[in-house]
């Protein structure tokens, strides 16, 4: 990391930039980089071999001399821009945070590259998850729980939206993550034979009678609707967990762990 | 229910009393009363025994009919007061609600009154909870799980807290809570005989090898620290959920849901 320039300037361009690549999914696509935020973001960004391009810091908080000796392994020659106060209050999402930004570059996250690292690979796939916490909340699990692989079908948003990053308190660089379309999906599933067990308010089994200790991809829906009949129709498995309360739901993310440490249970966590 | 006064103005005081009841734990310590809004929290507040004192309603969004047909139950001689749009987005807390609040009596929540519904009761301890949304998460659990009981030690906010109800669902209403310190939690468990389980991120035994078929209340503590010793050394188990991804930490709602569910697995659901 090497001293950059001081921004002191709402107008500078590069501050128009970074609001643009947190607030607008259009931004992040056309340029394929993105804007993270926070000690620990940037740490797991750096561990799941994410490509830093800058640095911005917040003199008032950290000094670059610290932020070099936290992140010994960005590059000497990215630049690490100081923002003054007043510039790191508008551009960061929270004041508490500890006075640094990144500006990173998206990975590709295509379904042919995925790479599982246990034989019997156990995935989570979330189908057009629509709150960007819910999927955060997945994600974090999904870290916990050392999944092979979270795959998104039909996402609403994309990935590196702030919110999504912000909610899965960095996992989202830690996860194996693939994004296509259901049809995709459900194709690579067949081919890699991989069973698909789809979590349902109306369904055939209990959770846990089924053996989740082959290859397994557990699928969750939208909170609002669930999965579509399509993947119910094209699983192996419909599953149910029993509900006995006044209201018929949990939390997305809450059913999703439900099921991923069932099936962790039934492998003995290995 | 019965048509009551149209209210336009924000300086009413009626209109006051909803917003303190609303923002301040104060007002609700010293009346008893607190604000619900939303169909179903309208109707799990029926539903959980809850006493109306006062509905409002807009009438831009819903007749004093529909509400009536809605809300057989709500006794005849409750005022049903009428809000101009404009009071109304002033007290609610969204503007997509379905156009109702209602004022009703809080419940007491002593220890000494709980009933179990179950011969082994399972029960979920919370000490101390932090973020509202938290506690409202694990209420919705709690409902789902059909638990008997949750009780919260040395709680940090009111339960009437409008962040929990919202989060909740509504689920606050229909949930057995009790409320006390420490002290008179874990000296209620001994006079119960009830096994005390507690999660912990260093414990002894995994989760998932303990039987949950007796009396059990699982206990979870604050997201930041987790529970305090003196609740792990009172423990009969501490127990741990083994995470194996980068960050060491699942949300405190996901936790407390894989292991009630272990338990209601142990249980065979029943």
């Amino acid at each position: 990391m090497r001293q950059g320039k001081h921004i002191s300037s709402l107008q500078n361009p590069l501050v128009r930039q970074i609001l643009q690549l947190k607030e607008k999914k259009r931004g992040r696509d056309k340029t394929g980089l993105f804007i993270l935020e926070g000690q620990r973001e940037l740490q797991l960004a750096l561990r799941g071999g994410y490509e830093i391009t800058k640095v911005f810091f917040c003199a008032d908080i950290i000094s670059l001399e610290e932020l070099a000796n936290l992140f010994p392994s960005v590059a000497a020659d990215i630049e690490a821009i100081e923002l003054s106060r007043e510039v790191y209050r508008r551009v960061a999402y929270r004041e508490k945070t500890e006075g640094m930004l990144a500006l990173a570059k998206a990975k590709s996250h295509k379904l042919q590259d995925l790479e599982f690292h246990r034989r019997n690979p156990l995935i989570l796939i979330a189908q057009s998850p629509e709150k960007p916490g819910n999927l955060g909340a997945l994600l974090r699990t999904a870290d916990a729980a050392d999944l092979d692989a979270v795959i998104l079908a039909d996402p609403k948003s994309d990935l590196y939206n702030p919110n999504i990053i912000r909610s899965s308190v960095g996992c989202l660089f830690t996860v194996n993550i693939a994004v296509d379309s259901s049809d995709e999906v459900l194709q690579f599933l067949k081919e890699k034979e991989i069973s698909l067990y789809s979590a349902a308010l109306t369904a055939s089994q209990l959770y846990s009678e089924l053996d989740y200790t082959g290859p397994v991809a557990i699928a969750v829906g939208t909170e609002a609707t669930g999965l579509t009949d399509r993947w119910i129709s094209e699983s192996d498995a419909s599953v149910i967990i029993p509900m006995k309360g006044q209201i018929d739901s949990m939390n997305l993310s809450v059913s999703a762990a439900i099921l991923i440490f069932e099936a962790l249970r039934q492998r003995n966590f290995d």
